[in-house]
């Protein structure tokens, strides 16, 4: 009888295997959108025609949206620190992700992408390098940086810099977690506000979801990290973890996940750990689990479905896949096209309502568009952009 | 009767002139290299897939260059302090011409090109952000950055990375003009180590000149600045013109350009000033006049043709166009092909016999193939390659 090979933690490289021949070369190019085919094409596309652009722009700088790639660009900005479950792997294994979202960008809503991948240093080094090079971009992804270094980045990015500086792994996580749990809360027939909030996980996702279900009126929040319930009286607390102490928590809660689930209507796994069946069935009646963690989620599906009326997941393979890509290409498409400076809260809870809209029924089954769904980041960047 | 209004400095803006419609939304995209049709596909270019190839790069780094876009694309990086001869007009303003640039990389050498605007700073703060971002590329093309900045600026760059830093202001101008040099002393019949050279200009592109054509064997070298020949005993000497003056001026010659060029062989003028007819007069018989400045040469070519035997300029309208498209695009792609550190001055080299040598009989009308010559960047980039 044979015993299959317990998987490696770090596969052989095999580049016959599918994955290595798809990548191959990588997976982005760049072209010219206009021909350039004899010495008159040249004249007018370098020099000397450019000079005319180049003083246009040096007298007017909003000329500079028009007439250069910088209108459709964004930068897809990590330091390889916190990429996907991978951990601080760096930024040339990076590559392969930021391209992968770059290509998502175009596939959905026609932006032009690069990645840009850094070395990692200080917050100071790396908002002095991405506030650098900002002037090329006309939007800053930030992607896969480490807790609790990139709420202080984009913070300090989106003070500095007049173009939007998103960290998609907060923000675009937020809203399409925001945009499920209405779709959800309407299965269930419940009022947002009604609803007691369990977050697990206060890392990028767990703060941004926080907030932005606060900000869309959600009022019985608790956060949870791997030492159990955030509270003020907690004196291991970090200043990010502080901050949601101060936000949440209004009944005041102490002790574990457990505790915290008990009762509660929602819950939402942001933590990459794993909550416990019985845990799980101290929930209260016809309740709601995302259970986001790729790839393992916190419960699997089939376990929290005997116990929620709504079951979320990150992944392709089961109902209700919560996925940012419903989310960040049309943000951007909706900031660049209206020349938006930031995404503000109500950008979010916009995109937010829009994603949720295109499910006019939800169902248990169905509280989120495919990704595949025609025309989500259309809707989501007429929605951003009519509040830019 | 009408009398035609002078030329503007900076034009108006006309959104009608055929410069700004071929401009219109920049003049670059991005694109997938694989198609994206599924979940499928989505599975293997993002996630779950793609963190097989990032595992393989972190386990084993080599692997970015073949599983990404790093392989084969270049950074066209500026911050807009030295742009044409428009000068310091900032990122926003150098981004046409950067994306011009990047074209041209795309176009002769199907480089991937991405333009880098930053914002100016110190020699210190540029050098430490474009080092942080170098891990996205395969190559840095520096590009219109002031001098005497652009000099340690690429040097501590290339000192600090492992992938090719190549200023083009500085050595695509220098290959090509040694290209032209090659040939046109065919034409005359002299050896390169027999000639008196007279560099006019002793900023980025006269320095480079200077260095790679001492290198080739020129022995004779004068080079002029505003102020005259430089030589040891000047107390006015920046430190990279201080340098220049220890390489050359053999024969410790003083006073103007006029000076100089009394009995010299070769004048090559990067200089965007003027030079006297009188002066040009002065020259050695069968001399060889390369007048760069763009778009005024130093001396008009159908005055020099009265005194030299083979005149070449900048410009497209005239015979000899010595335009650095002959050179960057087949350097970087022999650099990247071959996984070439840095451009060394032996492949500066080869690339301009490469250059050379594709016109096989040279004459005083054709010294330099036309951008527009079949294979020219194949040539580069196999004589570059050959030697990495």
């Amino acid at each position: 009888m044979s015993v299959p090979a317990p998987p490696s933690v770090y596969p052989l490289f095999d580049a016959t295997a599918p994955v290595f021949r798809a990548h191959e070369g990588g997976k982005l190019g760049v072209h010219a959108t206009q021909p350039l085919r004899d010495r008159a094409d040249l004249s007018l596309l370098y020099t000397p025609g450019v000079a005319d652009v180049s003083r246009a722009i040096a007298t007017d700088p909003s000329l500079a949206s028009r007439y250069t790639s910088r209108g459709n660009t964004v930068a897809v900005v990590t330091d390889g620190t916190a990429v996907l479950g991978l951990g601080d792997i760096g930024p040339l294994a990076a590559m392969p992700v930021m391209e992968g979202k770059a290509l998502l960008f175009k596939h959905f809503a026609d932006v032009d992408a690069v990645p840009v991948c850094m070395e990692t240093g200080t917050v100071d080094e790396l908002v002095e390098a991405i506030a650098r090079i900002a002037p090329t971009y006309g939007g800053i992804n930030l992607e896969d940086i480490s807790a609790p270094r990139c709420f202080e980045i984009e913070q300090r990015l989106q003070e500095r810099l007049d173009i939007p500086v998103f960290h998609d792994d907060q923000h675009g996580t937020a809203v399409v977690v925001l945009a499920g749990l209405m779709n959800a809360a309407r299965v269930v027939e419940r009022s947002l506000s009604s609803l007691r909030v369990v977050v697990a996980g206060a890392g990028a996702a767990g703060v941004a979801v926080t907030r932005l279900l606060a900000t869309a009126g959600v009022t019985d929040l608790v956060v949870c990290d791997s030492r159990g319930i955030i509270a003020p009286s907690r004196p291991d607390l970090a200043d990010h973890k502080r901050r949601l102490a101060a936000l949440t928590n209004s009944r005041g809660l102490s002790g574990s996940l457990a505790d915290a689930l008990l009762g509660a209507d929602v819950f939402v796994g942001v933590s990459g750990g794993t909550v416990a069946e019985c845990d799980i069935a101290g929930m209260a009646p016809r309740s709601i689990i995302f259970a986001l963690a790729n790839p393992d989620p916190e419960v699997h599906p089939d376990i929290a479905s005997r116990y929620a009326a709504v079951v979320a997941t990150g992944r392709s393979d089961f109902p209700n896949q919560i996925n940012n890509v419903l989310a960040f290409p049309g943000i951007f498409r909706g900031a660049l096209d209206s020349g938006a400076a930031q995404v503000t809260e109500a950008m979010k809870l916009a995109a937010a309502s829009a994603i949720a809209s295109l499910v006019p029924v939800p169902t248990a089954e169905e509280i989120v568009p495919s990704v595949f769904h025609e025309g989500v980041a259309e809707a989501v960047a007429r929605a951003v952009a009519r509040l830019a």
